[in-house]
């Protein structure tokens, strides 16, 4: 499947795609026209069509799309087919969340451990995986092939961190620490969740929907 | 000052600004000029113009930006420059720790009440937040005028509980739950964290990343 200049809009279009048909799937649905899939996702038929040509098409003229196939395939697209040895680094409230997620394990990642920097967490788990004493991180990734770092430790030592992880062979980083990490991108893919980002992105909507709510009551 | 048609996109890159911005006034930086700051963040000069100029600019030629000067002006855009009252609908793993969030309340996000559905939480706290029963809602909001309300509940009940948010007069919802919400664009904002989109988002580049590094063996 040729899919290496599919643009990063597009993909960050699939996700949405796979839950609205893992939706359908539940509701029993065989089919779905575009036009179905356009009105329920807000988004135009012709955009779907392109969307999913990137990728091979999946639709029938005058049938629409099989629900199931379409599922299944943008799952694959998405590597939702495999599993993944994770580790989390940061035992602290978002770590914690994060480890706990619900469905994270059924989804096929697999939580090993976790890692952090306060002594004092070593050797006690969460929700069953057990967390390491941070200073360990090199010598278990040696033992312990890893495929995804989820970083929720504060900036200050993220990038340090992600150095560590990158030598120990992990590929994957899913980054919520407020900090841009810039690794060899041949080495490393990276998706950041840079939460105070996204919460000051909210308060600056915020503030324009009252400017606008104000100058209609002038 | 006009800036209602700013591309969304821009809005997205001012929290990088703003973060880069705070780490040069840390590091007790008086100005930055834009290859600096386009050598710091990877984006073209240009293109830092350009985002600026949607706000006036606030650079002068031959001297670059006044650090502290810009930080505070896109603090302003971005909100920063007020309190918000905030709610957490939701008491679970991440629900405690969007309520924990180092700084959270330092930025001037003042949680006032969590809620939960769990009848056993309720009368409980979080971080010194109290928990309070679900069916609760609409009578706090009455009492208790709210600004943002986060959702970090199951999808299911999500929708309903955003309709009885807007109904109780909350302006902005940080959602995430795994759905998308369909609310009236005039009378609320939401910002998605939509955390399983963002990790098969995550596998897509990893699966790539691999696909590449295959070819080249062969």
């Amino acid at each position: 499947m040729k899919d290496k200049k599919v643009p990063a809009a597009v993909i960050q279009r699939m996700p949405r795609y796979y839950r609205y048909l893992g939706d359908l799937l539940a509701k029993g649905a065989s089919r779905v026209s575009s036009a179905e899939l356009s009105r329920r996702m807000g988004i135009t038929a012709s955009q779907i069509r392109q969307d999913l040509n990137h990728f091979g098409g999946f639709g029938q003229q005058g049938y629409g799309y099989n629900v199931e196939v379409l599922y299944n395939e943008i799952g694959k697209i998405l590597g939702q087919d495999q599993d993944y040895n994770v580790i989390v680094i940061g035992a602290g409230n978002l770590g914690q969340a994060v480890s706990k997620y619900t469905n994270f394990n059924k989804r096929g990642y697999k939580v090993t451990a976790l890692f952090d920097s306060n002594p004092a967490l070593a050797g006690t788990t969460v929700a069953g995986y057990p967390v390491l004493d941070a200073t360990e991180l090199g010598e278990y990734l040696k033992e312990n092939p890893t495929d995804i770092a989820v970083l929720t430790i504060p900036k200050a030592g993220a990038v340090e961190t992600a150095k560590v992880l990158v030598e120990g062979g992990v590929k994957a980083i899913w980054n919520f620490a407020s900090v841009d990490l810039d690794l060899p991108q041949d080495k490393v893919v990276v998706v950041n969740v840079h939460l105070s980002d996204s919460l000051r992105v909210l308060s600056y909507k915020l503030r324009e929907l009252r400017g606008q709510e104000d100058s209609e009551e002038v």
